[in-house]
């Protein structure tokens, strides 16, 4: 009770997820996820997290069937979404959009625009040229006008620039 | 870095998000606002959570404008959201829906409902037969066949019924 991770006393699914992905760091290994981040070293050097937290939180999301990993070279792996991780993204995307509506005092950091239609989408999800909600695979990531460039990593430096979420950074 | 509460390096809103509603304990408290606890003493019985922690959680809520405090009685206090706090219900809303989806091995525990007319509302929030996104006072809280009773508190006892979002427990 209290300081554990679980959260056994309540029979509630907002808790039997904040056990997955309430821990430090995971909801922003998993944002880096979607914005198409593979690999450990990247993924390091993006959130500038110790290695030993990110092994951790990265061995918890397989575990949890969030992320798969998988080899792309010998001795080389690679994590990617699941389908299950796949569905955290409107969650995600309301946080960071609570984060933009309220934390952000120099504008928007990133806006999500609809790759069918170049539209940005709505804090619901919603696109309100084609009246759907979009996935993540048809949402292009860009840099808004409250983006402070803070990093120089890899990561940082190629969304600068416009990137449709999931292909690879 | 690492396991300080903040993400000083990332110019990031969902990070900036994290740093308020990240904490645990935190989500569940405002979950239990959303579904019309006010009091500190039915907070401390529901959550079943260390009586320190929850002060310091909610300090840090009212400290954020999220939750505001006002005296009912003299000398006694509630807590309702404010509207920077109500902005945060898509964001829990989805968060306990990826739950729903994959961590309810015995079916629904909750099912939200549009109080117009009572059609359960889908995984975006949206109603299919309104064809409205319903805030959450405008929602039902309904028992679904996934609930299991685990606690015997007073808002427990009272949320095994249909309930009004936002309307006192």
């Amino acid at each position: 009770m209290g300081l554990g991770k679980n959260y056994d006393g309540q029979d509630c699914s907002l808790a039997r997820t904040l056990e997955i992905v309430g821990e430090r760091w995971t909801m922003l290994v998993l944002r880096d996820c979607f914005f198409g981040v593979r690999r450990f070293t990247d993924l390091r050097a993006h959130l500038d997290v110790p290695r030993a937290v990110l092994t951790e939180r990265l061995v918890a999301l397989v575990e949890s069937g969030i992320l798969a990993r998988s080899e792309y070279q010998a001795g080389r792996y690679e994590y990617t979404l699941t389908s299950r991780g796949l569905d955290l993204w409107p969650a995600l995307y309301a946080l960071a959009q609570w984060g933009e509506n309220h934390r952000a005092p120099n504008g928007r950091r990133r806006v999500f625009t609809h790759a069918g239609c170049d539209t940005p989408i709505e804090a619901t999800g919603f696109c309100p040229t084609c009246r759907v909600v979009p996935g993540p695979a048809d949402l292009d990531l860009n840099p808004g006008p409250g983006m402070r460039p803070v990093r120089d990593d890899p990561v940082s430096i190629t969304l600068r620039t416009r990137h449709r979420l999931l292909t690879p950074v």
